[in-house]
């Protein structure tokens, strides 16, 4: 057996104690498959007083974060996410010639380009599975897996805290502000849920996935983000009567047209493997023009799970330290030389198919003025429903659309908007079919 | 950009023909991700006056498959299938220093500890991502993507013909035989069915996964099997009405008993993602302890699919070509040293939960004698159903027992059977919960 691994872990928050727990845990099974044992010799904690659900005995802790990547560790682990100083200190790591694992999608979403290049240019190993999805492999699927594909798109639920609010909306029929106040609660949400319920932690994600799979450096800022917030109670119930489930979808896509980058609440089939994964799981559909559409589904959160994907990073590594780094797989997948950014649509240049809710008077001719606006621009109803006013309510109309460039919806919306009889309550949600 | 990867092809059937399309449809993709370009050089085939649906120009065309294995190329993809002259040929390649490729799980599975064995004393590459589930990754996610973990279970649906036959038969209500003979019409089921419906093949690629997931050489011998053929169109009605679907399921469990390796029809509870995955699709499910439970789902054969799994080992060849033999991933995921046979368990010696269906004549006090001797063998009915009787017809009894070792199933079953009312025609399937 080769000389132990020796790790420099910063940061012992939820994910670090994973990371210490399942590499004792699990020691004798790891050592033989690294082909030599795995250990963590040094860390970096913020506040050492505070009590961590792992044994720490044999560590040791720095409380200088950069201490930990100039100690006599073979690799550095980061995990304190954020862009500073974790960038920092993945630069004087790579400066030193060691290899990082990371699981900060922030930081390699947003400053990727210029991280992994430096890690090129030093033939150091820079990995980030446990950046995307957890537990769920799925850097190394897109990255090694299905490389023989050309993928066109892959569409996610990669985000736990907004699946977990979806699912109780669904579920127990809440609003979203009910659903987001259990979350926080229960812990699943942050006491600020903007990155979550905005979509901004999904995008980084997905900017992730979409080089790996496109072949394209990291754009995330390209990544077109629409929030939770917008979705009703009734719009669940509607969207479950037409057969559809609600869920909050990183998609990405690509056509002759450019690429598509986006984040949004999505209706997807009910009877869609995506439609059927609930709570805090994640669901990744990627779809190639050799392998179809496959599917991978597991926990995207959480510290073991997390930790196993940064393990799995590690013995990665263990296995590739001192080969030439012709023979890594390139961080993106494709050789860097070959990487190309492409163009990305906008919200307004994207087709989709949509679903429109109008409150509308219960009046007669309404729904003749509804279809003919539609049909006027070329939009076919797919789907329609219309449920009775009770009492002196409004009706409630839920329509499906065909796939058409959004720009055009929206101009059907604000004519349907001047209609005398509709109400200002309109909702727009985008409907995927995954044909 | 590197030479050019010569690949000689051994076998021009669906996969090989699929094999060359996806390599030219895809080659700028391919060549990007794999830092060369890969193209076929040399391909032997059987009968060359046949049509072929791929460009077969630039190829050279041998009868005999060794002339290719002695040709001018820089790997082997062996996709003839079987045993003989398979395994000759990939000896002889290994012999020659060339690392291989081959779809052929039967090989791997009852001969791959030797075949291993020699292609590690020479140092060279033997993968063999597509011999299991087709186009899903599922040995690289085993292998490599899951690595930090302890692998306690793993349960797949694994072949493609069983998993048609079953839905079809869910969906229409049709007899196991009738369903046979509409899959064999469609050409997703061999005239000679054996080898699917009796769980032959999901055997096979079963070793294969749970030698990589348990770290012990390849056991296909210790695989117990029982086909499909016991299943009848009324245990899939009962089993629905319980919250069930039935599924042949490839098992690896292990425990402090010893390691379960079976196929077998199976019980599934009707929201878990295995009995929603129906056709030809496969799906499987690791559960580690960091990870909890994953699911992958994919297409489990066919020419594309299958050849992206292929190509996929290839640009990993392609990568790895000239690299120390220490910098590989281990073929079976653990360090070839660390390998350790385990003690399998036969179907007599496993426990599991049950599904029983007796045919019963509708008398008083039929309920009591058999629940008596359930309780006296100490088994728990978890959930019952009887079947009013229709006409002068026998009653049906379904009854779903708590976990009990097989070998007290089957006395209580000897017991039932000797009962005077009830009737010889009895079934008992396993169950699995996923808990």
């Amino acid at each position: 057996m080769n000389e132990v691994l020796k790790v420099g872990l910063i940061g012992l928050g939820t994910v670090g104690q994973g990371v210490v727990r399942v590499l004792a845990t699990n020691a004798e099974e790891i050592a033989q498959r690294a082909g030599r044992r795995i250990v963590v010799t040094d860390a970096s904690v913020r506040d050492a007083s505070r009590a961590r659900d792992c044994d720490l005995s044999g560590i040791r802790l720095h409380a200088d974060p950069f201490a930990v990547v100039n100690a006599d560790v073979d690799v550095i682990v980061e995990l304190i996410g954020g862009i500073s100083p974790a960038q920092e200190l993945i630069a004087a790591a790579i400066a030193r010639g060691k290899p990082v694992v990371t699981a900060n999608k922030a930081l390699i979403a947003e400053r990727g380009n210029e991280i992994l290049a430096a890690a090129r240019a030093q033939g150091v190993l820079l990995a980030f599975e446990a950046a995307v999805a957890g537990g769920i492999p799925i850097i190394k699927v897109l990255r090694e897996g299905l490389t023989a594909n050309h993928i066109d798109s892959l569409a996610g639920i990669i985000n736990g805290t907004c699946n977990y609010i979806l699912t109780q909306m669904t579920a127990k029929g809440q609003s979203f502000a009910a659903a987001l106040a259990d979350a926080q609660k229960l812990g699943y949400a942050e006491a600020d849920p903007t990155f979550d319920v905005e979509g901004i932690d999904a995008a980084h994600k997905l900017a992730i996935l979409a080089s790996i799979a496109f072949g394209m450096p990291l754009q995330f800022a390209a990544v077109a983000t629409e929030g939770l917030s917008k979705v009703q109670a009734q719009d669940i119930q509607l969207a479950r009567e037409l057969g559809y489930r609600i869920k909050s979808l990183g998609i990405a896509k690509r056509s002759a047209r450019g690429v598509e980058l986006r984040v949004h609440p999505t209706l997807v089939p009910e009877d869609h493997l995506l439609a059927k994964t609930d709570g805090a799981l994640n669901a990744i559909r990627v779809h190639g023009n050799a392998v179809g559409q496959t599917v991978y589904v597991g926990r995207g959160a959480g510290g073991e799970p997390t930790a196993s994907a940064v393990i799995a990073d590690l013995i990665d590594v263990a296995r590739l330290v001192g080969a030439d780094a012709r023979h890594f797989v390139p961080a993106l997948g494709f050789g860097a030389d070959t990487l190309r950014a492409l163009p990305t649509l906008a919200f307004a240049d994207i087709e989709s198919a949509y679903y429109l809710r109008l409150q509308v008077a219960d009046e007669p001719g309404v729904l003749r003025a509804i279809t003919s606006i539609l049909a006027e621009l070329d939009i076919s109803v797919e789907a329609i429903l219309q449920k009775e006013p009770r009492d002196d309510e409004d009706a409630t109309l839920a329509i499906i659309s065909s796939e058409i460039p959004e720009h055009r919806c929206d101009l059907a919306l604000a004519k349907l908007r001047e209609l005398p009889f509709v109400r200002p309550d309109v909702s727009r949600l985008r409907v995927e079919h995954f044909a």
